[in-house]
This record gives structure tokens, C-alpha cells and sequence, in this order.
């Protein structure tokens, strides 16, 4: 088991490992490629102190290099579900299970709002992850909504097992899918349904289906980890950046404005030694 | 007047600064020398992301650098006082009496405790500022402790003007003091009087004087500043590094702990960014 589990992988996450790594805790970050951050997009940074007038991606490079040098592992992947089993965590990292006893969320700004029923048919329907939940549509219809190009390759598996897939991209261009899948461009109204999602509007067009598959650029933090408060578009922390749940800490943009490296690497740093401080303490306290 | 004073001139004074002048604030550092940091004696540091295993006089160099490179003036001085005029503050800089719309307090680690008494008697015949107060005690006697070898100067200007000057170093070696300055090792044990200071005791010994000059590493916030909110060794802020002051932030160690680089720089931006912000809108609504 893990002792600490960091989701993300911008400068938040990459200071949160490095001070975990140096209070002797076992630690992996789990995030998308580097290229996922903002920061890897920025022309230009000049206030974080000490690396003065650098790119986004050099900068970015230089933090990812000093992680690697002190050994920090690296898992590329999204997570798409946290479960709380009491003692410990559990992370759903595309169907690879990992159990760990504390958590930093590190995922970066969120920006996206959930749509409208999808918290309420969550798990009824509507799921994030087609490698984890797409034989239970074998032979069905299904509606897989993607904001990157991630989407592809799960829609193109989709398509495999399923008997009708549409897929609506948000994004452009689209690379490549097969020949089987439905497109639809257009604006996602609502998903609907009774005791389960029974279709989906777009650009006011209800499409039947049997479930909903939405690949995002974030994960809203509350169908992330159920129970997590927020506060508007953040995960509420205090000074320590605990949140209201045990051994779950946040860092970076995800905890709210300014959306700021120094702020974000800041907050890596003291979630890291409050999440070791907390697990020294239950070793000497069980 | 200027916009933001910072005091203080370690890595969260300087974070702090960059970030003002990015937000096209007037800006000054009002601090000892780059040395008196305690990041200037560490000797390897190795959690900043993005600057791995330095020590601690290259990295703050290269912060000081990067801050020099953005055009933040500097006023080498300690600050003694700070009187808040309703609309805005006036910084006591060794006598030079400096205007501010509003200050970030970024003056490390806040060790010294106050001696028994030294608050009772603060502007009763305890002072810090032997420059300010000295002409005061004409002919009298008084009592200087220094915890560094600043107070030599200070003494030895006092003992111009004084009839009696009795000095107290806390630190090892002295270098030079005049020879009409009584010298006397020890612990200060309390500043006594009635409704002024009549005396000090070291180690058990009572010495009768006028005045009581204290020469710290750091001045007790709450001295600093009447009314400044803190919290057993820290002074009290929010998320947005607000003090209980209007327009008086703080950031780094004289938060609290952890006591680490990438906290201070981290809580610099976050400060001078929402006293940059509550400037603005004083001006849109004056």
C-alpha cells in the first residue's frame, strides 16, 4: 500500500512529491502527461521566484526533472474514481486498482461543471472510464461525450462491444474514428432518465441510449471522491490544506484562485508534510 | 506613498515583491542584509521545485537576482515601528518616517519572545530604537541589549549622550564598543518600573536606568504594529494572507510553520496579489 497518492501531475503535484519523497514516505504521482498542464502553454513566467523569464515548458521541464532526480514515480494515467474503504483509499487508475493510506488532489484548475443530471445518474448510467465499464453495455447504445482526444480510442473499443456507439466530441479536430461510430456535434443539454439514464439532449435533439461515457480534461472533485466538500468551483482546504475528509489533502489550482505556480508549489509543499505529520502520528498512535 | 511596503527580505518578502511589481504596484523592501535569512546558513536545500541541491546562500542569490532583474527597490533598515493613520501606514525606518497604502509583513521566523515587562513598558522607557529614542535619555542612564552586533553601534552613539550606558550583549564575540560602556553578561530576567521603566534584571541582579533599549533579530509582531492579530508565535492570517488589519498582510515563516522556502514564496505571491487587488478596488470605490 502506498502511504501517499498524488493526483496530478503540475507543479502542485510535483511539490508535493518531492517533500513527501523527503519525509521518507512512499509516494506516486498519478497524472496526465506534462503537456496537460496550463503552465506547459505559457509564453512567458516571471514570478516564481528564483527562475526568472522562462516559457511554460521549460519550466515545467526543469520541475519535472528535479522529481525524476529525486526519485519520484510516475504513473500516466487518469483516475477516475477514489473510494473511501475507512482506513485506507482506494484509486480507480483505468481499472488498476491502488490502494493507498493518503491522498493529495493536485489536479488543477476546474473548469468544468458537471452537466445537468450528470451527478445524478453517476454510476447509473454515466460513467468516466469505457476501459471499466464498457462491457456492461455489450450489445447496447451508448454516448460518448469526450473534451480531448482521449475519447477516440475509447469510442473506437466502444465500438467493439457495443451496438451503437455516437461519439460527441468538444473538441477539434477529430483524428480518427471508425467507420462505425455516429458523430454528433453540438452542445450537451442534460442526461436523462428514470431510475437510469435512458438518453441524452443535444442541441436540443434527445438521443436514446442505455449510458452515457463522459471523458473530461477534470473530473468534477465531488463525483472524483463522494463526500468532498467544495467550495464554488474549489475543494475546500485550510491552512494545512486538509479537506473535511481524513488523510485527503489538496494543492494548487484545484483549492481555488490566484492559479499561480508559487501558489500551487506552496501548497504542494505544506500538503505533503501535513499528510506525512498525520501518518507519523497514527504509526505512534494506531 | 507608496503602494505596498514589504518587510522583510527573505524568500517570502521577495516573492512578494515581484508580484507587486508585476501588478504595477510601487513597491519597496524594507530589510536587513541578504545574510540575516536563516535560508543564508542552510546547507543544502533540495525542495524548491526547480532549483535542486543548492545551498542556502546561492539560492537566495539567485532569488535576490531575479528580484534586482525586475527593478524591486531596497532600503537596507531595520523597521521599528509602524503607526496605522486610518487611510493608511507610516513605517518608523530608523527615523525616516515612510508612507504605505499597505504592507506585507514578511520578517521570518518569529523567535524572540517578549521579556517580562518589555510590552508593559513598550514607549514607557523601552525602546527600539536607539537612533529615534536616543536623544531622549540626555544624561540619564539606560541599558542596551542587543541579541546581534548592531547594538554595538547604537551603544556607542548612546554613550555620546547618555551619563550612564550599560551594554547587554546576547550573542558572542562583541567587536567594539567605546570604554565608557559598561559591559554586563547575563539573562535579562524582566524590565521593571512604575509608571516608567526604573530598571532591568540580569541574572538576579537589578540594574537601576532610565530607559531599556532592546536590539532584536525580530521585533514581537504585536510590538511592531498595535493591534496585529497572532496566534501563539505567528501572526494570524486567512487564505489570502489578510491580517485582522486593514490592508496589512503577512507571509512566510512569520505565518507559522513549516518553516520551508517554497511556503514563503508561495504565501508572498498570494499576499501582494490580494493587497494589489484590495488597491484597485479602493480606487474604482474610493
Amino acid at each position: 500500500m502506498l502511504d501517499i497518492a498524488i493526483i496530478g501531475s503540475g507543479p502542485a503535484a510535483l511539490s508535493a512529491a518531492l517533500n513527501c519523497i523527503q519525509r521518507n514516505k512512499t509516494v506516486k504521482v498519478f497524472g496526465r502527461s506534462l503537456d496537460s498542464s496550463l503552465l506547459f502553454t505559457a509564453e512567458k513566467v516571471d514570478n516564481y521566484l528564483g527562475m526568472p523569464d522562462m516559457n511554460g515548458e521549460e519550466m515545467l521541464n526543469q520541475f519535472y526533472q528535479h522529481a525524476v532526480k529525486l526519485g519520484v514515480p510516475f504513473q500516466e494515467c487518469r483516475i477516475t474514481q477514489i473510494l473511501a474503504m475507512g482506513d485506507h483509499y482506494v484509486l480507480n487508475a483505468e481499472n488498476e486498482f491502488i490502494e493507498t493510506k493518503a491522498i493529495i488532489l493536485a489536479s488543477g484548475i476546474i473548469k468544468s461543471k458537471a452537466f445537468p443530471g450528470e451527478m445524478e445518474y453517476l454510476g447509473k448510467g454515466v460513467s468516466y472510464c469505457a476501459t471499466c465499464d464498457g462491457m456492461l453495455y455489450k450489445n447496447k447504445t451508448v454516448v460518448l461525450v469526450s473534451e480531448n482526444s482521449e475519447g477516440e480510442a475509447d469510442v473506437n473499443f466502444l465500438s467493439d462491444i457495443c451496438k451503437k456507439v455516437i461519439y460527441v466530441p468538444l473538441y477539434h479536430p477529430v483524428y480518427y474514428v471508425k467507420d462505425n461510430v455516429e458523430i454528433k456535434e453540438g452542445k450537451v443539454e442534460e442526461i436523462v432518465g428514470d431510475v437510469r439514464v435512458k438518453g441524452i439532449i443535444i442541441n436540443g435533439e434527445k438521443i436514446e441510449c442505455d449510458g452515457v461515457f463522459l471523458i473530461k480534461n477534470t473530473v468534477p472533485p465531488e463525483s472524483l471522491l463522494f463526500g468532498l466538500e467544495t467550495e464554488g468551483n474549489s475543494i475546500k482546504v485550510n491552512r494545512n490544506m486538509e479537506t473535511n475528509l481524513k488523510n485527503v489533502y489538496a494543492a494548487g489550482d484545484c483549492t481555488g484562485a490566484p492559479y499561480q505556480i508559487a501558489k500551487a508549489v506552496g501548497e504542494g509543499l505544506v500538503a505533503a508534510l501535513s499528510a506525512a505529520t498525520a501518518l507519523d502520528k497514527e504509526k505512534k498512535n494506531p
